[in-house]
């Protein structure tokens, strides 16, 4: 826990049912957006891409569409982004989309002014150059479909380079924040269950780590406890009932904190693993993956005692109001994993083998040191191997 | 409590005990400053004065001082600084105070740029002209001395005209925010207990109004929250022993939350009430005023019964864990009243004589209409004398 933070966040935050309604009433941070979008149709059946289209045309803007952004996006898509933006001298862009589509949309929006067509020049991680971009990025204006990763709300978007199975974070420049942020709790209707679940369980570990990460403040954990509050009150109603409207915009508030935590606080190690996963097996869902190895991954810090009041705060913060030692945490845990029915979700199920362990481990620590370091206790190689085992089925 | 609501506050925080010096680490927002300070010599006896001129100069920027805010801030004042600030060209204002301070340095800000040397050209209330500012204000930084106003944090500054006892909000432009606020609890330690009582009643007051507000959000719930209970924790200790460090620095965290408030929903009519007696008497500190009409206030939204459960929530910030009924929010504050030695202010002391009460409704009617209409049911006029009447000593 510091005593001593700074904080920074400024993007104007439209919140609430129909707020993408009132998209054409803001004063528009350029005069052509690149407009960013899935390779899949729900933005379509659903009409939030005409709408988003609609409110353009009306505030006054034209558009470029860029729909090509797959789940968990990689290297040359947000290239190829960056680059239709420069062709057709975009001047902002208005991503449109769950999280690898703000990610994707706002790194594009850091790419498309450098003087270099390779994205890796700016990034970190094992084979990035790690140099500053040269200028200024483009405005952004997110517009979150799903509520899980935050990304309207903070500086950062993580991109896989397949090539290196590198799957990192980009951007972390103040001028990266949405200028805008869109987050209509209606347009996350449509997301079925299953992925309400995923996602959901994404932003409730960004709250969750933030709390338990060193970098913990008494700002971050103002907001990681109303996050957590929230996903315990209403992730598993969300799933159950997707039409329900209360309980899709306490998780659309609990996805937006998930940002505030993590620029007040950070991520932690079981960030650093799972992407390890993902960038091995790009098919396994960023939330799935996290839930995977969560029950595991907390269970370590537990057994540690290294934060005994802090789980038990977390674990009140979840629901179990009796909670008075740290492994209610783990229990209250389980038990939304149950009624979200995501408790037993298996690494094979998406081709992982548990000899994966090792390699894993190695990825997640040469890429995402990073976050490493500020769990409680920094994880050893063999701590991460473990956790890994331990999670396989 | 609103459903739909919007949020932009895009100050650089820093925060925490010691981080005045790290304002010469900070990008400057320009290149020469009007420093604004009280005319009082605590600033310089006690050298945050001659810190802060150490860390502009650090920074290589210049300034030119202006040392004459008085304690509930005057048109003449501002205008002065802002006249002085445009002879000396400088292009961005640096405030070290207390809330009257902040206020003042913030409005000079606004007006320094402007095309006319009256500033009620730009002010609303009965006779302001209400124009829109012609040109951007300048930009400004915040070094808060107090843990009351919350002024980092806020786009508002509160001036009075004693030529027309107006005391009134000026400013709520974007470009009004700070744009770095250097929250440095040590800077308070200085305060004695009385003020230190009054400004954290005030600071308690934001947070407590604009829970009740029917301006509240879900945001704003998550901030005054946070805010109450940390008054309730820590405002009596910082009282009794000024040196602790832990009480002060609740403190500072509760004022600037309070400014997070007020963005995000709004203060009420108990805000509007006191303005209406400091522009009458301008040597009644704000906090104490507050304290004063406070008891009368809230209860008579408790005999209303129209905000049972947020009393009984505030109760428990507050600290009264078993609070089930709204009265338990009065006892809750009035023993915090108590524990603060605060709880027999008298508006005799300070000239206020029982029959102004309908002046005073009528000038807070007049001024300060826009608060009114957010309490849970909007004052009569008769209510609002009855409240200052029966909080007459």
């Amino acid at each position: 826990m510091r005593d001593v933070f700074t904080f920074f966040e400024p993007t104007h935050v439209l919140f609430g049912c129909g707020v993408l309604g009132d998209l054409h009433k803001q004063k528009m941070p350029g005069e052509k957006a690149l407009l960013v979008t899935s390779g899949g149709r729900s933005v379509i059946t659903n009409g939030y891409l005409d709408r988003t289209e609609k409110e353009l045309a009306a505030a006054g803007v034209k558009f470029v569409l860029f729909n090509k952004v797959e789940a968990n996006p990689v290297k040359s898509t947000v290239e190829e982004g960056a680059k239709l933006a420069r062709e057709n001298n975009c001047d902002f862009v208005v991503a449109l989309g769950g999280g690898s589509v703000l990610d994707a949309g706002k790194i594009m929006a850091m790419f498309a002014p450098q003087p270099s067509d390779d994205l890796w020049d700016y990034a970190g991680g094992m084979t990035g150059l790690n140099r500053n971009p040269e200028r200024e990025p483009l405005p952004w204006i997110a517009i979150p479909t799903t509520a899980g990763t935050g990304s309207e709300a903070d500086a950062n978007g993580v991109v896989t380079n397949p090539q290196t199975n590198e799957k990192i974070g980009l951007g972390r420049m103040d001028s990266l924040f949405a200028k805008i942020a869109v987050v209509d709790p209606e347009l996350t209707v449509s997301v079925p269950p299953r992925f309400t679940a995923y996602q959901g369980f994404d932003a409730l570990f960004h709250s969750l780590e933030c709390h338990l990460s060193v970098n913990a403040c008494a700002f971050s954990d103002m907001v990681t406890r109303t996050a957590i509050e929230n996903v315990g009150k209403y992730l598993a109603r969300a799933v159950r009932d997707g039409s329900d409207m209360e309980a899709r915009t306490g998780m659309s508030f609990a996805s937006m904190l998930g940002g505030y935590a993590m620029i007040s606080s950070s991520c932690i190690g079981e960030h650093a693993l799972e992407h390890a996963m993902s960038a091995y097996y790009p098919a396994l869902p960023h939330g799935a993956g996290l839930i995977m190895i969560s029950m595991a991954y907390y269970r370590h810090f537990v057994s540690l005692h290294c934060a005994d009041e802090t789980f038990v705060d977390m674990a009140k913060y979840l629901g179990k109001a009796d909670a008075d030692e740290p492994e209610d945490f783990l229990e209250a845990l389980l038990s939304l994993q149950k009624a979200c029915g995501v408790d037993s979700l298996k690494m094979s199920d998406y081709g992982i083998r548990k000899e994966d362990a090792e390699k894993m481990a190695d990825n997640a620590i040469a890429t995402t040191q990073r976050l490493l370091k500020f769990d409680p206790v920094p994880l050893t190689r063999d701590e991460c191997i473990r956790i890994y085992e331990d999670s396989w089925k």
